[in-house]
């Protein structure tokens, strides 16, 4: 693709274009705004056809249920079906423990959000239930409302520090917080279903959410670490408790279990270790070994066959009761408590199903609809929160079993979903002798692929480091905070930077390219020079509250003119050459003001500042004075090499109206040293702001504004040819001088003295 | 200004530039980053004068007290000391109401932070004392932390609905709340000051204040209005605590004090008058009316005389004994709970005090050094707080006072720091029978501006509604939730607006202006239009997670192409084809592809997802199809109508790592669907992100980047002419079709049928 050939074929030959100009040649369309009415009628059509629309949208199961191809499909989700409904079974059992609360309500947990998502959801793939991040969520709520110190008694039962613990209420109240939490969340996603509010899941950028997960996957590790120890610790909750439960754990680690101890290390040895054989031969063998599934029942077997919890007090599952639990009705009254934390954990969990969803729709290529996603897991979640489970969402390793088995639709999902029911009304008795330590195992075991993100922070420092800074604060404050806090903390700080990303841009000052109409940074190509007296300064960002002082800050610094100052210093100037023609000191003549004798102190006796409140008198009104000539006065007035400023806007995406007071002052303050302002490559939007904030009046007009750089440039060549610019330099009458003697210089303001000032100053120094 | 020629004036004729032609031509220079001991050497100059300079910028005075001119100065400078000192006396015992503390703190809190300000402040005219907002502030961190209901005993007392408060051990808690407040607060200010972050301010932006301000005024008019009725309110804190207290105080109207009431209103009332006057007069007569003091001092004689307090049980002043409390330590234990609240009062404290500093700098030509001041209230607070008197900044009536006075320097502020000592040693018990409803009168008579605000509101809706959302949402926000975290609300929404604005940018197809070199909007001319085949895409704002989604969202809609679904289409269809080749029912000509029998439905039986997983096949591997000419087959391609899409950059001034993987996905999306995409208008900032997060490689090359729009449409008419564009719509070998029956078309994906693919369905339904 080299460029063919090597000639100008880059050739344009038009008119120079300000706005006026360019708006005279060329019509603009008045862009109509849609009137009320006609935004509405299109969604106000209440036809059959529309009606059944509207329903298939809210109940997709009316669209794909019927085009379900039986013999094609039926086997594959039968079978992917069974194979998820075990896993399912296990991780409901597993993630209960992260949930605190016992394990058979993680069967509920993995059963009902399956039912209606049957229904609602637009996803083929994903297996919905609970996910580890999302269950340490709401487990820590439920510690937080439910700890062990609140159900000490005096009667038999788990014994920590001597005190005795009413486990059963403690259960039955964890149990209620967990499954008013998930209401909770349900409520709050089919809020924001029908407000349409999904797209705040964008707010999860990358980075925060590989920062975030390596913090969720911490978390966990600490907690199933205590279950496979068996070590007992206080439940802590706020700022650092995960110090204190590592702290506890160590000090309590004399208490370790070693059945379950082995039980729990022999359980993450075996599931990692045939994982990596799984992923290595994943082209060789049909599916992968279900290796959970299989360590499961084997656990349970010996458990029951050595009879560990008699003989060597192993912590088991314990008690699977048969059949379901009637509804309950949220608890109200912990609704303000746990608003916050529910309200993180139902936009994790949303954005946990939509990321594995939409993985699973591009590969499939069918699409994922997120606003109907929250509706159906707000449904979900209200359902299961009603029937004592917890959070769900999806899970990325359940839901790659029931793809990898062959799963092809929701018919997968339903069949998984009734193993687990089977489970719940006839088998579950038979998982009762599985200790806990063996489902800690693995939940670890499943950890490795969210810890390993810690590896990409290197590469993110070296592409950004910005991103790299979210990250790892994302992933600190959620261990650190907790992870509902620490979540909140990250995306507050992941928006601060990109205010501050636009608070401070990078600005520049432009420079041309010999024999082309480009502008590029004067500090990154070798031949390119400034045009005397033009100066073209780009500031790379919107210009808004943030910014504007930063703008200003850096405007005179890249210009090099102070206008504000050199203003003060012409006025002062101005008002002891008026006073000494006055005295007749100094005298104006065709070609200048000429001074007719030396200058004595008399002159300088009354202060400057006394007269300044008086009306500034312009520079035009008694004589023109050359300000870059030597003055013969004692005031210092900065040299001013300009004529022209060229603002461009090309990258001004947005003004606000403390931006545009800001730059029509600038503007003014540069006009008033006889600087002209133009503004080049603003976009139309801008226009009209500047048109709404009344930015043009009669000093600052519209012809300022030209469609380029190069159109500004050419504009001021060709005025400085005419004549027509009064060039401070060039042009203005010189003031003259015939004494000879230095000329002595003071000045007030000691941090604004400049180079030339400075030098006067030490024969000031020396003359006292 | 009009353009003097109305030629062809704009001229260029050069080579078109991608990004390797232009850095062949024009050498770039490599940018040398400084070193850290380049960067260290300069501020590790140990020089006698530098250390000089160093002292002089933390104390300031050395600086210009050496330079005060005793004989123009010091006299303005007594009389503008003199008066301000009243003004000072009188705002300190006002404002003590508003801390919630007896009047006599106030005087502390009016004396002390002068002192240090005199010593280290850059400003030459502000007033350094308490202000209403700021009073507020920390007054309802003493509400909170000292209620009245903490302190109610059975001893004698003031009694509240029969219950009896211990008010001395009441008022000395709150002296002590208010003083480790204040101390907290110089604290905070100190730190950010030493790292040099007082650019914070900046997040105040204008609307904000506004909003702000006029919410305080509101609180501060209701704290106010209570004590002129003289009526008693219970002490509430946080979430709508002002409209509990103005039920409260209506609830008890009917125990208001008549004496109290009258000369409240009184004072407000003759007070706004006799302003209204020297707003009205003030050229006319030479200093403002002192009407504050004098109402204060009539007031004064008043209820001494007729001795208001015992006939009329008047609310009065009561105690100010002579001298000094001696320093306390802060109480370090109730720290945790006021830092966010001391955090919020030290950033007003400090945006106050800075802004009026700002605005007589610039009316009288010196600078106010950001940071040093903050330095130097720090000091004044933990001073001030440490002797019993609250937070220290500036209020601008009294600096008015001061300045419109004659005040050149501090000394007037030291000298009426020196009223306010002679008050508190010796004339303190004159104001004993001062009313507290006249030194209330008095703050809400100053109120009036901070209403006036509301004015603000409509002007600002008009010009930009964003701002005005924001000071609606700060003021309801400052109101409801109180002043500290409203403010913070404030702050946090006004971020989440500047997100907002970068999230939702406006995108436009850009289309030539014909003759030039110009790109518009083609919704907004009338005769610009687009080349067949190129479209341009502008997005206006930075690309970055928060809009990535968008931005392809927008690119889809205005494109009109959905590259990944062609090309999932195109795949399909070309397997269709491939198989009907493969059995005889298609010929492959050198004019194309021939089917030689009707289709069949044997074709279509194996379902083409089966087959998805395997590799894809390109486009170019057996057949070349004309995608946009009708298939013989009966899947439906969109078809697609050009064959370059430009990406304009121009405003993109900076990307992330998750919007650069986007954008390469993008582009290759494109490519695969034999779409050439360009960016345009990069800057070279964006162009080195885009190097160091791996975006270039095999398929996406650096010559896709071009200088400019026109360039790159130029190259692209180019390559056209030249025919090295493998255009796809006229450059493929037809596929054609000899059976005439129509062909049926069927799609899986209902949510995504193009119309042409709607048409065929109708067909298709009633041959079921």
């Amino acid at each position: 693709m080299d460029l063919p050939h090597p000639e100008y074929n880059y050739f344009v030959a038009r008119q120079i274009y300000n706005k006026p100009a360019f708006d005279d040649e060329h019509e603009r369309k008045a862009r109509v705004p849609k009137t009320l009415r006609e935004k509405l009628v299109p969604k106000c059509d209440f036809s059959k056809k529309r009606a059944f629309q509207i329903t298939k949208g809210f109940l997709p199961i009316l669209d794909w249920l019927p085009q379900y191809r039986i013999k094609e499909w039926l086997l594959s989700d039968i079978i992917s079906g069974v194979s998820t409904g075990l896993v399912c079974t296990l991780q409901g059992l597993a993630f209960a423990l992260l949930v605190a609360v016992p394990p058979k309500y993680g069967l509920y947990a993995a059963f009902f959000p399956i039912l209606s998502y049957f229904i609602m959801g637009t996803s083929k793939h994903i297996s919905v239930g609970p996910f580890p991040v999302t269950s340490l969520m709401v487990g820590s709520v439920v510690l937080t409302m439910a700890p062990d110190q609140n159900f000490m008694i005096a009667s038999n039962g788990t014994s920590i520090n001597g005190t005795v613990i009413d486990t059963a209420a403690r259960d039955a109240y964890r149990v209620m917080v967990a499954g008013t939490m998930t209401f909770l969340i349900g409520f709050f996603q089919l809020g924001m279903g029908v407000l349409q509010i999904g797209f705040l899941v964008r707010y999860l950028s990358d980075p925060l959410v590989g920062g975030f997960t390596t913090a969720a996957a911490f978390q966990v590790f600490v907690s199933q670490v205590k279950l496979i120890l068996a070590v007992p610790t206080l439940n802590y909750n706020g700022v650092l408790s995960i110090i204190y439960t590592i702290i506890d754990i160590f000090k309590n680690i004399h208490l370790t279990n070693f059945a379950d101890l082995v039980a729990g290390l022999l359980t993450i040895l075996v599931i990692m270790t045939v994982k990596e054989l799984n992923t290595k031969y994943q082209h060789k063998i049909p599916v992968p070994i279900p290796i959970e599934v299989i360590v499961a029942i084997i656990a349970t077997a010996i458990s029951y066959g050595v009879n560990l919890q008699a003989k060597y007090n192993a912590h088991i599952v314990k008690s699977i009761p048969r059949g379901f639990l009637p509804p309950q009705p949220p608890d109200v009254k912990i609704f303000s408590e746990i608003a916050a934390s529910s309200f993180s954990s139902a936009i994790v969990g949303y954005a946990v199903a939509v990321s594995v969803g939409k993985v699973y729709a591009n590969k499939f290529d069918y699409t994922v609809d997120g606003n109907q996603e929250l509706l159906a897991f707000g449904v979900c979640n209200v359902l299961t929160g009603a029937f004592s489970g917890f959070l769900a969402t999806t899970a990325l390793s359940r839901t790659a079993v029931q793809v990898s088995t062959g799963g092809k639709t929701q018919i997968a999902g339903i069949l998984s979903a009734l193993i687990v029911l089977i489970v719940i009304v006839a088998l579950g008795p038979l998982l009762q002798p599985l200790q806990t330590s063996v489902l800690a195992g693995i939940v670890v075991a499943n950890l490795k692929g969210m810890f390993m993100q810690v590896l990409d922070v290197p590469l993110l420092w070296k592409q950004n480091k910005t991103d790299s800074i979210i990250w790892v604060f994302t992933c600190i404050g959620s261990i650190i905070l907790g992870l509902d806090v620490g979540l909140l903390a990250g995306v507050v700080f992941e928006m601060a930077t990109v205010v501050v990303r636009t608070q401070f841009p990078s600005c520049s000052a432009l420079a041309n390219v010999p024999g082309t109409d480009l502008y590029k940074n004067i500090k990154d190509y070798k031949n390119i020079s400034e045009e005397p007296g033009i100066k073209i300064f780009k500031c790379n960002s919107p210009i808004y509250f943030a910014n504007i002082d930063f703008f200003r800050d850096r405007l005179k610094a890249i210009v090099g003119v102070d206008a504000v100052r050199v203003n003060k210093k012409r006025t002062k100037a101005l008002k002891q050459i008026q006073r000494l023609i006055k005295k007749g000191r100094l005298r104006a003549t065709k070609n200048g003001v000429v001074s007719t004798t030396g200058i004595d102190n008399e002159a300088f006796e009354k202060d400057p500042e006394e007269v300044e409140d008086n009306e500034i008198p312009s520079t035009q009104v008694d004589i023109q004075v050359d300000w870059n000539a030597d003055l013969p006065v004692k005031v210092a007035v900065p040299k001013v090499h300009i004529h022209s400023l060229i603002l461009d806007f090309s990258a001004a995406s947005f003004l606000d109206v403390m931006s545009v007071k800001s730059l029509k002052l600038v503007i003014k303050e540069f006009m008033r040293i006889s600087v002209n302002v133009y503004i080049a490559g603003y976009d139309d939007e801008i226009y009209q702001k500047l048109e709404l904030c009344d930015f043009f009046d009669d000093m600052v007009k519209r012809d300022i504004l030209f469609l380029t750089v190069h159109d500004a440039v050419l504009f001021i060549k060709l005025q400085s040819i005419n004549g027509t610019i009064q060039d401070p330099i060039y042009d203005k009458i010189a003031l003259m001088q015939n004494s000879k003697d230095p000329i002595l210089l003071t000045d007030d303001d000691d941090e604004e003295v400049e180079t030339y000032d400075n030098q006067h100053r030490a024969i000031h120094g020396l003359s006292h």
